[in-house]
């Protein structure tokens, strides 16, 4: 496995794998690797001779300085981890290479950027496009793979992808979870024991909520009920929001193509979960 | 010289050409083009192997439908042009392929794209950004040509290159003129014959400003007379600036990288020009 801290030599080694390999697959993360980065890279050794991963806390995306601060960096364990998965290349940059001038530029979606997580999390999703952006034109892949999970991040990505022309194939693969139903996320790793028993009531809500729009109570019911359970757990429910997976537009029942999703803070750690509903 | 007006069938050709090329050059144009135009055509034939030339009018850079339904239209004169400059390849899309979604992407260069034209086009830089975005996505050039008379485009585009790590080199190449002086632009074909008489005076108070700034004379100063002169021609100043090069920020009086920005309305045309000062 070749680890690569910079852009150029990055760009030379691929500019020779590229003139052999029908196909480079890319797997970016921000390191803390779990499961569910592994079953992405799994997806891409599948798909592709070469697999690309790239470890990088961006710190565009994050807009609140405590939670990049805290976020969990593992990257000797991280390398260890891919190497064990077969992945042939690493791209672990510093803040420097990946921002070598101060970023001006920033990406407005037209809404889709502003809801959701973008509400609570103003300027992340264009913090997002500006890493990916770059991250694309430096590993220039075929097919780029990202986790379910992330949702909305994965709906920027495509309008990224169809608005930009990037010549590339988007995978999204589905949640990992624990065997308690907890989706697996690097800031898991932040939950103390207490938090840690608490935290599969999000998925629970989730599940609870699916079935109880199929008795056919309301959004609003079941968010008030789902909030007070949480409440009680010592979990604070940020947004649960039954919508339709193209626009991420608000729905009061569910349609052929829908998604619940949902944030909430388990402690100071804050988690998002979701589950497409048939 | 073969001419695409569909992404995937150039994109399968470059694919070819860039397996044995050691380089393509690429020149964006609005089409109706001029000497500066070929200029651009004759720089990247002598760096590059292969040059690609677009003709596409991108209605997301227009923030006056007008100028956008009277932007000179030529086609066939075009590709006539362009074969007799030995140009290699052509890719002429529609705006159904290269806009195939309503777009919904906007790019804020955080100051720098609402100054000077920003300030009279709205949404101009946003819409070069996103098409010249796509562009370098389709073509996948290693060094890509403008001209300097759309000098804060040069700049903007600098920033795209730049943040989201394009790989490829930019060249700004000289304005070409006319005899009298005259910027060469595409829009100089809607001037009627009086005003392409009096059209000159937009260089001239270029060449005015820079003699009376040597001079110690104060922009503000020169500006007024300047304006009064253009009115008298029946041309309407829309801004005239001493700027650096870098930021383009306004300055008092000649720094060694300073740059004058002129726009004027010649009738119902709009014209831009500008002039290096040392």
């Amino acid at each position: 496995m070749r680890v690569f801290k910079e852009i150029q030599p990055l760009r030379a080694y691929l500019k020779q794998i590229r003139a052999s390999a029908k196909s480079i697959g890319f797997v970016p993360t921000m390191g803390a690797l779990h499961s569910g980065h592994l079953s992405l890279i799994q997806a891409s050794k599948k798909d592709n001779p070469i697999t690309v991963s790239s470890i990088y806390v961006n710190p565009a995306q994050f807009n609140n300085p405590k939670d990049l601060a805290k976020y969990p960096r593992t990257l000797a364990e991280d390398l260890a981890m891919l190497e064990n998965e077969g992945c042939e290349v690493v791209f672990a940059p510093s803040n420097e290479e990946m921002y070598a001038t101060t970023p001006t530029l920033r990406f407005d979606f037209g809404g889709l950027d502003q809801i959701l997580e973008g509400q609570y999390r103003p300027g992340h999703f264009s913090g997002v496009a500006l890493v990916v952006a770059k991250l694309f034109n430096i590993v220039q892949p075929q097919v780029a793979y990202f986790g379910q999970k992330d949702f909305q991040q994965v709906k920027i990505i495509e309008r990224l992808v169809e608005e930009l022309k990037f010549d590339l194939h988007l995978r999204c693969m589905p949640i990992v979870r624990e065997p308690d139903g907890l989706a697996m996320s690097s800031r898991n790793k932040r939950l103390n024991t207490e938090e840690r028993k608490q935290a599969p009531l999000i998925y629970q809500s989730l599940v609870q909520t699916q079935q109880r729009l199929q008795q056919g109570q309301s959004m609003s019911q079941i968010r008030n009920d789902i909030a007070h359970q949480m409440a009680q757990a010592g979990i604070r429910l940020e947004y649960l929001e039954l919508v339709e997976t193209q626009n991420l537009s608000q729905l009061d029942h569910v349609v052929p193509k829908s998604v619940l999703l949902v944030a909430a803070y388990v402690g100071e750690v804050r988690l998002i979960d979701n589950l497409m509903l048939e």
